[in-house]
């Protein structure tokens, strides 16, 4: 059992989710993901992406990363195959700017789908003409070194989640979600009944029915001892 | 004389301004209110946005919500109004998104014109669509149970800012104001007043008059105290 | 030499850099030129863009503000010229909205090409609007008063870094950095040097490159004594 | 009924509480009379105690002070009575140092019990050799002015909790409770019930019986679906 | 493989390290230990003891806990054996003060050593009485509630760092170092011998002997191309 | 003129103020010096002391150090003299622990009298045993590396504060204040006229005399139209 993090090492070999199911997850995004999975595998929410509108899946290519220094990147960027996400995490809290516009070129030309880095990025205004998109802690000028060893697909923790290299990232304007790929199937299938149901729900609360009626939530209400006041004078 | 939070209630009915004065004070946007009234009333500033462009103002029904519950919400969209502000304040901090989709076109189909809350959203590629605007201290991915009773419509705190219900919620691109029902229309004078004053003021500065002159703040430089110097060599 | 604050004074008179290498600054961008000088001069990443696609560069004329007080950019108006940016620093950490549509209108006037402010700004749809950037920590709808003296044109601190009158400024969607005026040229001709290089490593990324090959970093890896693991497996 | 903020005014005349239930609430303790009213009344818990082992309890004085400004300070002390505490709120965030021996001494003087104070207070050393208690969110050396109004004995907000001038404050190493004035007597009651059980509670701990066994949480543990596994294996 | 947070179950088995060895790790302290297993396992600084003198180490039985809910601390102390230190971490971030003198007595009953907990703890003064020491991130009067299941002894995160049931917690005035059960007595004589190591050095240095000459520094810094001037104005 | 960071440097002499002028600091304390300064000069509140009690000047032997890595500390300790103070900036935020016994061992064999460090510290039992004060950020049991260059005796900023080698530290239980080396006999002065003050101030304040008395306020609060209310009810 891997239980702790390992430094100097890369793990060529990881297995990957069906691509059917990963594409399938990006089209149910990350809130709805998140539900389908009993609300967990969030990253924090100061995960921001650099430009708006991207949802994207993809299995990851984790990177433990010293501060301060992107040598990992690279060395993670021969190990991804079309479809994959990088996603670092690092061993002290930094914003560096560990990946810009030449990391990206070569990221895409291996097909890499995005960047989930719980630290900083640079060059946004490129990654956002090449559609790169990224979710970051910051945005930031100061660049890195390539002088300390970190590790390529190990266990990690990223934005106060845990990831294991193949898990299934989603990810779209609301933030990141990580689906363990053994999963991967069955939160496809809880997602997309959550997403069936959603219809019906939208065009019945459009049609003015209240929440509290199609939820049945009244009795829950009162059982819970809920009062209604007629105005505020009555709380005097 | 209410002072302190009630939990468990809902207060149906709630006194609101005129909306033709509400109106009025949403044209005049959030910063002209907020020094309209004395400089008071302001959210704090990490109430950011969802999306830029928006300027509103409405009625606050006021939300006092359990850290990531967001069964008061529902119980508040039956008691809106058209032209009414949802806000919601917490009884511990959290950041977990509370609103989404589902309750956007719930509370739409009820009038109601936004949301502040001082915790997270999501969704908001679709609330974008919607043209739902939002401003809040997060977007997260991690949705709410519906467990916990708070309350609707009772005196909170909002983003550091205490709010009534019934209170005038303005709120724009630079952040959110709160104005008291009573003054509304005290404050929409003196904030129209600064208004009429201030195209003449641009178009003079416009020119090249300078803010120094404009206000007449070289006497007052004098009596301070304030020194010119040549070069910074004087220093030394 | 000058190495502690000083309040009430303007220096009137400050060292510019040459306007065309100024301007060559500009079209590097920040990253570049923090790269160019040695990875110094970055502000801290808090500092962020009203809006994005704005990169600029000119001549620093500092504003050392009292918190809550925007008395002082009023006088550091006066002494603007065409091509400079004004640069606050605030005696205490301060989020209020120092500058709004009236103050860009009046530096407009005058030439200047933008703020950078380690504090709050309002006014940001007339700021976009006006296509004047700023680059701030902060939002905010609090305006300020003008009671307290501080000093213009004089060394201070913005978001972490210090900052003389006549530096040079190169601000853009990445974040802001600081040139030391007497280093512009050197700087400048190291920013296009490493420009110049770019173009060709993007080719060759694009191509199929990899970083580890174009940067020849395997021996050093292998001299650092990294590891390549065939699967997760071997780690157990 | 006041719901707004109010600035240069003092008010004479508060009500106070019986000083036996009072002096009674601070022999129970924050935590306990937290618990005991329903667990509100809370202040943030960046208030720390600037020493260690003082427990009071006493009639709130409110100032709300500009922040770098302790002129209101002055003014609240001719107002307190023996048995009076001090609660600071300040209009914007602030940590400079409001209070130290002198204002100290002043307030002892009037038989003041000690001061809570949202912002930052210093002289530690010499409040604490005069054995006058002082929960703060900071201590600085940084002192302050008295150039600006604010209020005394208006209602106001300290560090995220709402209090009335003459609610009480019970305060110990383990925080700030505050209780409305008018709730004192039934709060108390509470409290010293649940002190009461408390004793009986802690014996039988102390002698092995289990929290799970006393507070009989079995059958919760077992209907909530809760379930015991012998090994971690068999979560694999 | 264990690599995602499970709710809802409670392991009741547990191996744990040699008692001989967790208490010689306690006597080499957290900083030491730290040193000796490469620089990691170390808990994010802003856990701090609740009082000073204390040094101990255990084996960590693992609480995750719902924020606001104290539920799962009951589950766990029937499960603990004497030397254990209780370890919680939360699902989402939380300062509530989940742990009192109640648990301390009862946890004291069972031989548990201590708490570190990832939230608020409250009752410190009798906690100090008790000698019962605590690492948190929090002071808190605000008390839990038991209502939503966690689970205890299932891998989590506290304070950024991974932790296994059975792992080894050496905790002191410096912070907290978590050591992986398996590694332990790897660790405990690398930490010995550089525990040997140290009196020889502090002796020197006492004698005025320079680390840079103990070390053998010089080399490393001319060979770095470190300069010495004689004087600031070489600067210049 | 030195403006900006110099990095792979050591300045071996440096000019400092005369001992006595020093000692007389000390003496004087860290608020009263600040005060006697202008209120500037004063590090971030966030530096605090690990015990309590110590009161010390000297003069500033600066650090500049990389995130992680004490190389420098070692360099300083050999240009130390009796009565120095070391003070560490750091050119990336960090927690890490860069300073224990064993440096505390060698900087007391050189007489120095303390550190003030914008970083983590540990071993600070030892630390409280050998009477070594140290301010601080944190308090961390991760310690550093020693591979990279910064610099010894150059202008820096540590905690928000510009330091010059030579300048005067002042520090204690409030906090730590900077004097410019060439202020420290216009300071003493100012400070000792202030000491010899506040005695006097202090025995009327202690016999009841009140602060609006003793300072003549009461004019200037009527000036500013402050209001005294009978009670809150006329705030209705």
């Amino acid at each position: 059992m891997i239980t702790h993090t390992v430094q100097g090492v890369a793990v060529r070999n990881i297995e990957r989710a069906d691509s059917a199911v990963i594409d399938a997850l990006a089209r149910c995004g990350a809130a709805t993901v998140h539900e389908a999975q009993g609300r967990i595998g969030n990253l924090n929410p100061y995960m921001r992406p650099i430009f708006s509108g991207a949802r994207i899946a993809g299995s990851a290519v984790t990177i433990l990363a010293q501060p301060g220094d992107n040598w990992m990147v690279h060395v993670a960027i021969e190990l991804c195959q079309p479809g994959d996400i990088l996603v670092v995490g690092t061993t002290s809290p930094c914003t560096d700017g560990y990946f810009g516009d030449l990391l990206a070129t070569s990221a895409q030309a291996r097909g890499v789908r995005g960047l989930v880095i719980d630290a900083g990025v640079r060059d946004v205004r490129d990654l956002t003409d090449m559609n790169f998109p990224v979710w970051s802690k910051a945005v930031s000028i100061k660049g890195t070194v390539k002088n300390t060893l970190g590790s390529v697909n190990v266990p990690l923790l990223c934005a106060g989640q845990h990831v294991m290299p193949g898990d299934i990232v989603v990810a779209d304007d609301d933030g990141v979600c990580i689906v363990p790929r053994q999963n991967a199937e069955k939160v496809l299938k809880a997602a997309q009944a959550r997403e069936a149901n959603e219809g019906e729900k939208r065009q019945k609360l459009a049609s003015g029915v209240l929440g509290l009626d199609m939820y049945n939530m009244r009795p829950g209400l009162e059982k819970a001892g809920f009062r209604y006041l007629d105005s505020l004078d009555e709380l005097a």
